[in-house]
């Protein structure tokens, strides 16, 4: 039986990028069972790819697991598999995009160049290395194949590691930075609850808030229906973070913000 | 062999949810065909949802049917597990999303509600019950395990049940809601042939519609080919509700209506 | 064991279409692999479905493939189950959509029309044989059904033809046709590299470009990191045909085009 197999990608579902890399991924391992998590990452945006990795990696059978957000494809990046210290494997590219959630599984411990043209599809093509590299490489992983079958061992040391904002904390205010927007326009912070004075946010308590000069105001909350519909809320995620939401709306669009902007959090104005 | 398990929600696809519980369910039942009968219902829409999911249900295999619309994910409303009178089991909020469906098997043979705490995950968060409650109740069911190991038995008689707008039948006038809007634009109404006065709409027959306070005429026809290119025509569509459609165009959009408008049909305008 | 399905159409993800006609398929040959190609060929493009299907089968295992793309279902257009000289076998509407990838496996050996009732779900809906007629006719022959039981054989040389657009060759001036555009505004030309005088186009030679009454300075490259943020690239796309991109951005939105746009290149203008 192969292992199980997760693919996360920036290609969409519109094109065929995806649909391709399944079809690669059944000549190569028969029977593998390859579970998308998701391929609506924003175009190129490694950050959002590497959070949102990280966030579900904890949920998925251990196997082998392939991510792509490659803007550097055909450039001189390297191409990675990786194992961490519980023995999951992960292929991609030397971007950053691997690490945060490697290392929710104690980090790097064996790291290879992707360079073995036996576990390729030849010609490599210069700009769909998901198709040709990535996804040959976890099909020959899922299906057996070693790691250290798929090319020369890399210091771990040595591999690419993305800046993830930090959030400055005051003693009321705080600074933080919308991670990731989803679908329902909650936005998640760079921010968790153990990270506030005094380590929770009671429920009920009011919060100022200031996102792109303008003043809000959220309630803190456990859950959307703890508060009026279209209010403003403030609670902590099912990945542990805290986030905004608006109880049958959405926040992003009432805040008029996306990925990336800055928030500035008063918790003192209770 | 687990059983087959469809999944139904209003995850779209751009964020990691429907990845996320197809790992829970990989990693709790091994080897189950996980069918995703749509991730595209409208946020919140749970009218839409247990529409699709009756429409849709037929044309699945027997087994353990999951679907989340949850506007009121960790609010007071249950989490249920359903066993029709066909033997299929349904698994999903209590806010009326999975009668319309129980009911094409013959309604609701018995209910449990999702408290059993082995079969869910722990903690469970406050936001996402279709990670960590719906997913595993789902998954165990395809596992074997006995819908009555879930959770204490509930009256099904005091189950939430969504009311269906009813079409107003007149002697040649029919006021009729729009159920569904699919992407070629083409409206669903809640409206059988049978419920039409002599029971059918001969192909040719011209029908005056008013929506939105403007007036069309429509060409009934039995498929999209039987009108001229731009042409609007009514129809008896696939799973049996009378529908708009423009030949090679987008009736919702000609129309200026989108899912919960009123027409107003006048049939004897021949 | 069933043969692999592959299955590309113009449905989109946010209705029931696609998930129906795998519950159908899942019904009647259980355990069969499905590969979703794509589901975002635009309603009704035939020709862009047909060059992504011809585009992406020698990426798929060998097996059953089903395309629905067929703005004309209900009309007179026959059902078609097609097998390859290669032994594939492929399925959907006799509208073109089959053929370019057909003839990427030596042309069609055997065609049959789709009218046994046995192999079709019943009755035929008017306006959605892709669950009723495709889908079933699919899934037998994944089963091991012959071809041949599916209907009698129609002459191969009587099945509907696309007309693919070709582009005009001078001596440096090259009138193109935009035929595919990805989700990352990548404009893929009805033109291949060994179609140019000389047969190449040396990474950094400056092409001259109009679309749309606008001109704009391309740069011969080979990958989209060879040119710096921002710039019009033409490069060699995966699928071998030449391509605009602009790297780190979206080339379709820069040059203001869609599918079927005309550009000319000049490519003396070095």
């Amino acid at each position: 039986m192969p292992l199980p197999l997760t693919f996360l990608s920036d290609f969409g579902l519109q094109d065929d990028f995806v649909g391709t890399c399944h079809g690669v991924i059944a000549g190569i391992a028969p029977g593998t069972q390859v579970i998308d998590i998701t391929h609506g990452i924003r175009p190129g945006r490694v950050l959002q790819g590497a959070l949102v990795l990280a966030n579900t990696l904890p949920y998925m059978p251990a196997g082998v697991h392939l991510a792509v957000v490659d803007p550097g494809v055909g450039s001189g990046r390297r191409a990675l598999a990786l194992r961490d210290r519980e023995g999951r494997l992960h292929v991609g590219p030397d971007n950053g995009l691997l690490l945060p959630a490697a290392d929710r599984f104690g980090g790097v411990a064996a790291a290879h160049e992707l360079v073995n043209p036996a576990y390729s599809l030849q010609p490599v093509s210069r700009t769909f290395h998901g198709r040709d590299l990535f996804s040959p490489a976890a099909a020959y992983l899922a299906a057996g194949v070693a790691v250290d079958e798929l090319g020369p061992s890399v210091d771990p040391e040595g591999l690419v590691r993305l800046e993830i904002p930090a959030p400055e904390l005051g003693q009321h205010r705080v600074r933080a930075t919308a991670l990731l927007v989803d679908r329902f326009g909650n936005v998640a912070l760079n921010l968790r609850r153990d990270q506030l004075a005094g380590g929770e946010l009671p429920a009920g308590t009011r919060v100022e808030l200031a996102a792109r000069g303008d003043r809000f105001y959220a309630l803190a909350a456990r859950t959307f229906a703890d508060a009026p519909a279209g209010e403003l809320l403030l609670y902590e995620d099912s990945y542990g973070s805290l986030a905004l939401a608006v109880s049958g709306g959405n926040a992003a669009e009432l805040l008029g913000i996306g990925e990336g902007a800055e928030l500035v959090l008063d918790l003192g104005a209770q």
